[in-house]
């Protein structure tokens, strides 16, 4: 077992699966939750509950340039989240923004002496967003160890798996209870809308693993 | 001539410098400016005036990551500007900065299908900051290139350049008289307080070219 880690961790499904891996694989663990100005703000409590419940100390960075650049549904208030933006990559992408979030993951870590990273991007079904891939990961690690002169690895334990195989992976690790108080909807509202293209990503895996969505399940009662 | 460009500009001797390189080589440019919570404010003053008097575009985006994450004397106000940090760096290293704001100024640039981003970094008195130099950059150039599914080229005109180098040059492109606005002191104050490395380095570079740096002269007129 490793030292230790920082998560990125959004209060999503992909990160809290994640956070429980690390669980496995790390002693320590430190999760780093942005607050970008994310229309979803709902994460943000979901993130701070699944990390107090799991007993593992959360940070809470803030991050104001995505709002100020604008230009997306996920952080502009007046633009839905349907359509696709420039290109074929969909409305709802923040140019940059794991990018950017690893890289402050990283000085966080690099202040603390901690070289790993570990972090809830997949490129099995990456919904459009280009920095979710593996060779952005690589070449990011790259960056990231020359530019702050400190090795790093970028750890991606869903990297590959569908969302299927996420959920599958969720159960082994024991992150599956947790999942009823992770927040997925670009919409931001619980009971989630169920519509938006996370939604629809989140309820395809639960459908193909063959079980109940706890947050569903929550939901309903 | 290129068609357009993103320079990030801070407002010192060698964002400055660039902008004017960037006038030669390209019709249209964009500045970029963060706003990181840097003590030295007048910096920012520095900049807006700089881009005024030039007729160039600017944005100021605002980045309060860096003063979240602390430890760091360019945004920690409880922190002296002089001695060293972990392992040999200054203790003026912000790590990720210049990651992050080439990153930041790449999504802009996204958004606006420009291609080319112009950078002040220079590795021949990189002070220290690995962030700085020609590996690093064209290992971010790669990470975001792939992370936004665009071909970037990160122009580094300061790379090899010595300071003295650098004093020719902005002879060269004509920005000399600009630079008498430029702002250079991490310590923010003006006159400059001359005793920064920040300063020291400034010096340094006009001593060796030869010539009085017109930041000095205005500061005595």
């Amino acid at each position: 077992m490793q030292e230790s880690c920082v998560v990125v961790f959004s209060g999503g499904q992909d990160s809290t699966t994640c956070l429980y891996w690390a669980k496995r694989h790390f002693k320590k663990i430190l999760a780093v939750t942005f607050d970008y100005g994310q229309r979803h703000r709902i994460e943000l409590d979901c993130a701070a509950k699944i990390c107090a419940d799991f007993d593992i100390p959360q940070t809470v960075l803030p991050l104001n340039s995505f709002t100020a650049l604008g230009g997306n549904s996920l952080t502009d208030p007046n633009q839905a989240v349907e359509g696709l933006g420039r290109g074929h990559l969909p409305d709802s992408f923040v140019p940059g923004r794991n990018l950017v979030f690893l890289t402050l993951a990283a000085a966080f870590a690099w202040q603390r002496n901690i070289s790993d990273l570990v972090t809830g991007v997949c490129q099995t079904d990456y919904s459009g967003y280009p920095d979710c891939r593996l060779n952005t990961m690589r070449s990011l690690e790259s960056s990231i160890s020359l530019g702050m002169d400190s090795l790093f690895h970028i750890h991606t334990p869903l990297m590959h798996l569908s969302k299927k195989q996420s959920v599958e992976l969720a159960q082994e690790v024991g992150a599956f209870d947790a999942l009823a108080f992770s927040h997925t909807c670009y919409n931001g509202v619980f009971p989630p809308c169920g519509k938006c293209p996370a939604c629809e990503l989140r309820a395809k895996g639960f459908a193909e693993a063959g079980v109940a969505d706890p947050l569903m399940t929550r939901a309903k009662a």
